[in-house]
């Protein structure tokens, strides 16, 4: 059954049995494989990337802190090609199955996290989130999964790929699970108090495929319901288009400094369209990034004058339902750039989201995402609870 | 210690007895794996490229040609991935060995073709030469190639990368296997008959490295006493960088045109570099085209003006000997710019060009070229011969 699942790396597996006690005592846990686990090669989703890599001596932060936390660590799981794919379809390893949807892609990059969790395998799984890597698989895949405040966790011993943007995030399948592990890796108590008012993002549901924004209705109003005050506001005044092309803009040039040593010394073999976003990086120039920086202030003043404390803002996760897999480049390239529209914000501005079971639509889930100012990790994880009970 | 040369692709080895009369009989031969053996997958020199395509029914026409003349076909060789490269380092099956200098390159694409003749595995082979990929490995392994008048031979059944400069050439060890291949292959005597007039191109004389240049003097003068008449000329006015130029317009465009069917669908792995320059061949805008067209043109009228019946003219077929194995790409990239500045020449207006040993350089070898006007492929062949008479 894990074979026809495919959340794991391929070779033998690394079993870490967590601490004796600790508040996530007998839970089992997966990392993907960016993560850095001491004494077995990091894989990073391609199969040059260990070869050219020493094999690492001290497991990763996050990986330290959920196993120093008593859950036990039981693989590592397939990525995206270095974390660059938004769509969960590795030309090395294959394609993680989504079990709400088999036909369909699990979403990346964390795909192997997701496809893990979804399936039972484990109760959480760490992923990563620059421009999407853990939202995506999360909406697509039907879990809960949170994208930090950038610059909160310690990513030591994370593959990075765009520093400005990483983040390291997980999943759970379910909202009582969820809380818990955040409450360890966000070193803070999940608060009972819960924001007083909703903005519900008209651009974003805009945007979403229409049956997509009708079905996260009912979630949306029970968000309402429980929060209390609601207004409509557009997110992205400058447009959801216009963020997404500055994010596409800084996050491949950053992605192009981070592995260009790499490509130059090492000539690695990768899929074409990972090597073709790479050298896209690196032709942005120095005008194009300069604009984006500026646009970047723009969103991030933006996102701070509509979340102060105790509001909190909604949106779907995706603009649609996970796309079938083995689609053909020109297909994929369109539907990758509308989800970066609904993403772009994280990578950006730096504040936090939850994406949480937002429906269901014939059949294959759907996110519905809550976003908070930066550093309201907790709340957000306490609304998506709330939402549950 | 055919293993230590890694000329041949992995797996089981192809061999077709020759026909059993035939004007080659008793030779034996290879064929770059770029030409389709009936009932073998052709490689590609990609892992992905065989697995997305099926396996040939028929014999490339230059395999089933030498294989009517009676020569035993031995094996399929190493390529760059789909012809793309110049100095015959592979990804995916590594780097024949260049036997006359083993810390060196042995150039490609056609590097298995070169390695295996080189190190007397079988007496020619075929390889492909679309901006160099026969010449460049015939001068760092000490071999006769050839590169024919574009469009005289059939290349049906030969994996195509840009038609409009595709060809099909081969190798020898010594001049009489070559002359006797050649009249096969060209399905034409080699004439005793030798022109009457050589032009020393002085423009490629300079470009290449001093000693270069000094080492190949000899040859040179044998060759001037040889033909009679000699006199020294500018090959490219406007400039070999310019008509390099022209050629790293159009080439890379046509090769985006090939393979972009197989790259949108397949997605197929592929070392980053190759990855790259494919992706700069899709972004080469029309008016570069234009431009590069008209060059075209003009290189052409040259070639014809300087190239009447009983003219040839040489040249050092590449400005170096072989390069060290294992450099990064930033060190490859300059390497490979120079060579195209004395190679495209062929793929730009479609004259034939035969190399041959032309000096050593410290041990290295590096060859010394003879074009000449298009359909005077025979003749290039028989000065090859009686320079070695």
């Amino acid at each position: 059954m894990t074979d026809a699942i495919n959340a794991f790396v391929p070779g033998p597996q690394v079993t870490i049995e967590g601490a004796a006690h600790g508040p996530l005592r007998g839970l089992t846990f997966a990392a993907k494989d960016l993560f850095d686990v001491a004494g077995y090669p990091t894989g990073g989703g391609n199969h040059d990337w260990a070869r050219t890599h020493p094999v690492p001596m001290r497991h990763a932060w996050a990986v330290q802190t959920l196993l120093d936390a008593g859950a036990t660590l039981i693989g590592k799981t397939i990525t995206d090609e270095v974390s660059l794919g938004i769509l969960g379809e590795n030309a090395f390893d294959g394609t993680p199955l989504n079990s709400r949807a088999p036909d369909r892609v699990p979403g990346g990059s964390s795909s192997g996290s997701a496809a893990a969790v979804a399936a039972g395998l484990c109760d959480t799984a760490l992923g990563t989130d620059t421009g999407g890597s853990v939202r995506v698989p999360s909406s697509f895949c039907g879990l809960y999964g949170i994208r930090p405040t950038h610059g909160r966790l310690d990513l030591t011993g994370m593959l990075p790929q765009a520093p400005n943007s990483d983040t390291t995030g997980w999943f759970a399948r379910d909202a009582a699970t969820f809380a818990r592990v955040s409450g360890v890796m966000l070193g803070e108590p999940i608060p009972d108090t819960l924001p007083t008012r909703l903005i519900v993002a008209v651009d974003a549901f805009g945007f979403a495929d229409a049956d997509v924004a009708a079905a996260l209705r009912p979630m949306v109003d029970r968000l309402a319901k429980l929060i209390g005050s609601v207004r409509d506001e557009v997110m992205a005044p400058q447009g959801l288009s216009v963020w997404s092309r500055a994010q596409r803009t800084l996050q491949p040039a950053e992605a192009w400094q981070t592995f260009r040593p790499w490509l130059e010394r090492d000539n690695p073999r990768m899929a074409f369209n990972v090597a073709r976003g790479l050298v896209a990086g690196s032709m942005i120039g120095e005008a194009e990034l300069g604009w984006a920086d500026l646009m970047r202030q723009e969103a991030r003043g933006r996102m701070a004058y509509l979340l102060p404390p105790g509001t909190v803002l909604c949106l779907p996760t995706t603009p649609f339902p996970a796309p079938k897999k083995g689609l053909p480049l020109p297909v994929l390239g369109p539907l990758r750039d509308r989800i970066s529209c609904l993403c772009s914000h994280g990578g950006l501005t730096g504040v936090p989201q939850v994406s949480l079971p937002g429906a269901e639509l014939h059949g294959l889930p759907v996110g519905l995402s809550i976003v908070g100012g930066r550093g309201s990790d907790a709340t957000l994880v306490a609304v998506a609870r709330a939402m549950t009970g």
